[in-house]
């Protein structure tokens, strides 16, 4: 009979120094005496591939994508050969593999690639000898050996991409938070730690700011009904379940607030209000791979209107420079660009069959005299965009208006 | 018509900053420009290897080797990532390749594995579309796909190879240093910059301490009849060529003067002087896979004799466990050890057909009052074992006594 496969990931601060890498490997070891097959996803230590990107930077400003990816590979190997090391010392037999040589067969799509494949013979092999295999995340090869890496959060998609490979039924994420909270407990300090959140909820938090979980790993194990578990790398006690299945309570709305302060808002002025404007306005951006998120559109007046959208920061001289073209094609009358704007959004599965959710938000930032923005709403979440250095004031006034820091 | 394909090896001294490494490119693009078909060989940056072996260190003393591989081979990736970025940045289209994508297969001895084939088609196939090919060195894999290391002076090895087997007629050694010298100039300021040497006496001065090229590289060009060339990686003034042919000049017989202080003397005092006795001595310390160098044996007296010899100074307190054990056995009177030697020797092709040369030797010692403990010799050399303090002066007196500085 099959022992069940235990996946363990372990993000790069809990592996900053040789001294926190012996504790994750005691961790380890401990999951492994209970007698587990245990996996391990790693990623890269403490703040290597941030300096590894300096270094590359230093030489030129836009380094070359795939040698980028050869360069940032490193990292999470030098974090599976110390850790098979350090489980070595302990008297737990590891052995650490790269993606390549697990056979993560990924699209060419250097610094954001896509697995396709997912190799699992060596792990297999490795588990029946009674060790603990170790596999660095983030990375992966093409069918013609290149190096390639999977972009923001690979690691954890490395790790849930595995789970699902090997029938796992839980992929535990070990972190230098302990769960996921009813909002950031920097800015709320009583926010509450969530025993259960949905993919759905999850996915909202994970793209609004709660940077716990990138979006693409919830995915993943969302459509392959993969259980996450996002737990303290020190502390024993159980974090937040990620699951399909969970039972809204009554009065138990909204599960929590995010926040973030990555985007910036451009508005077009003027521009005519015709069919077709949005579409060429939009397809510009994308096809310069520029990702939009909220959008809003002003009510039409004497035949022109005003269209604002908000675009991650990095993006925001590229995203301008294609608008001031295209304002003067369209005979828009100027582009309007802020940075200084900030998101904030409730999120609860069912909320928006409760019109009374969208109605409390909004007063408890009006008491504040927080101005809205721009708003966006989705089954689960409702956002608004606020002045940035406002956003910490608004998700406390929310956090307090919906109680949740007691769970009801 | 096939290009002749210049090797180009670069040492991590010469790579230890951003600023040293876009100087490397340059030098790079400058032979490429010059219409040659450039495959570039690169050590880890500066000081990374001894890094990664400190963190693995600081996990635990004694680092399974397997992962120290897997860890240490991060080092030279990096290097090849971040020269590739660097050519292209220049306009030079180049193209990075780890050991395993070359296709350098080894034997599975991990930390000094041996290369048993050498692939060559992606050099090729890079080398056809008109991009410089940069390979890391020191590493390869088994044919099970593990990543091995091919020990000190890997990354030599690694050009060497790569030269052989892509006919290059000369591999080019790019170093901080800009040449092999008649003595170490640190030790001897008017020492020579030798503009030939033939392999043997470069084997000789390799193995005897002075460290520009690893012993296991020259041999590999010596018998696949491959010129090494080393070289300043700043200045562009030619160095000093390694070759099968060298006409030794009149009055030329004595190269250089080598020195190493990384041995030590082990003596086996009043052994009984029967048949087998060194035999047994020596096959006990090659089990335990320990090195000798100079071995001298006394003249018997009374039955007895004394043994000595030199290992490297790693190797110190294991060889002494092995012979107090042995000295039991064979019924000696026990067994003396000296970290506080050193080595000179003086390296010439056809020397030792001139009695000459070792009497000039011994009395430039005598006559500074140096005490000469061992003599060791071979077709091309004379070896000494001196107090360690003494090392210095004993290179400055037979250099001069030899007339190195001037070419006659």
């Amino acid at each position: 009979m099959e022992k069940s496969i235990m996946v363990m990931k372990f993000g790069g601060a809990t592996l900053a120094t040789p001294l926190l890498m012996r504790g994750v490997a005691e961790r380890i070891f401990a999951a492994k005496e209970e007698g587990k097959d245990v996996v391990v996803v790693l990623s890269a230590p403490g703040d290597m591939t941030d300096e590894l990107i300096e270094k590359a930077k230093a030489i030129t400003p836009n380094p070359d994508e795939r040698e980028m990816d050869m360069l940032l590979a490193t990292g999470e190997q030098q974090s599976i050969a110390l850790m098979a090391i350090a489980l070595k010392a302990l008297g737990c037999d590891a052995i650490s593999f790269t993606g390549p040589q697990v056979g993560i067969v990924t699209d060419d799509a250097h610094s954001k690639a896509r697995i396709v494949k997912m190799g699992g013979e060596k792990i297999h092999k490795a588990l029946h000898l009674g060790k603990v295999a170790i596999v660095a995340g983030f990375q992966g090869e093409t069918e013609e050996e290149e190096i390639t890496t999977l972009g923001r959060g690979g690691s954890d998609l490395t790790a849930v991409a595995l789970a699902a490979a090997l029938k796992s039924e839980v992929c535990e994420f070990y972190k230098d938070v302990d769960g996921v909270y009813t909002a950031n407990p920097r800015v709320v300090p009583d926010a509450r730690k969530l025993e259960l959140i949905s993919y759905d909820e999850m996915l909202e938090m994970a793209s609004l700011g709660a940077q716990v979980l990138y979006h693409r790993s919830v995915e993943f194990a969302k459509k392959n009904n993969i259980v996450l578990h996002v737990r303290s790398s020190t502390k024993p006690d159980a974090g937040t379940l990620i699951t399909k299945e969970v039972q809204p309570m009554e009065g138990y709305l909204v599960t929590g607030i995010t926040h973030a302060k990555d985007e910036a808002k451009l508005t077009i002025l003027w521009v005519p209000d015709q069919p077709g404007i949005a579409a060429k306005i939009f397809c510009a951006l994308a096809e310069a791979d520029i990702n939009i998120d909220v959008i809003v559109q002003d009510i039409s007046e004497e035949g022109t209107t005003n269209i604002s959208f908000t675009v991650n920061k990095s993006d925001l001289v590229r995203a301008k420079t294609i608008l001031d073209r295209l304002a003067s094609e369209l005979g828009a009358k100027g582009v309007l660009a802020d940075e200084n704007i900030g998101k904030v959004s409730v999120v609860g599965v069912g909320m928006m069959s409760h019109s009374g959710v969208a109605a409390k938000m909004f007063s408890a930032l009006a008491e504040r005299g927080i101005n809205i923005q721009m708003i966006s709403t989705s089954e689960i979440k409702i956002s608004v965009i606020v002045a940035e250095d406002l956003v910490e004031d608004a998700v406390r006034a929310i956090h307090e208006r919906f109680n949740l820091s007691e769970l009801d």
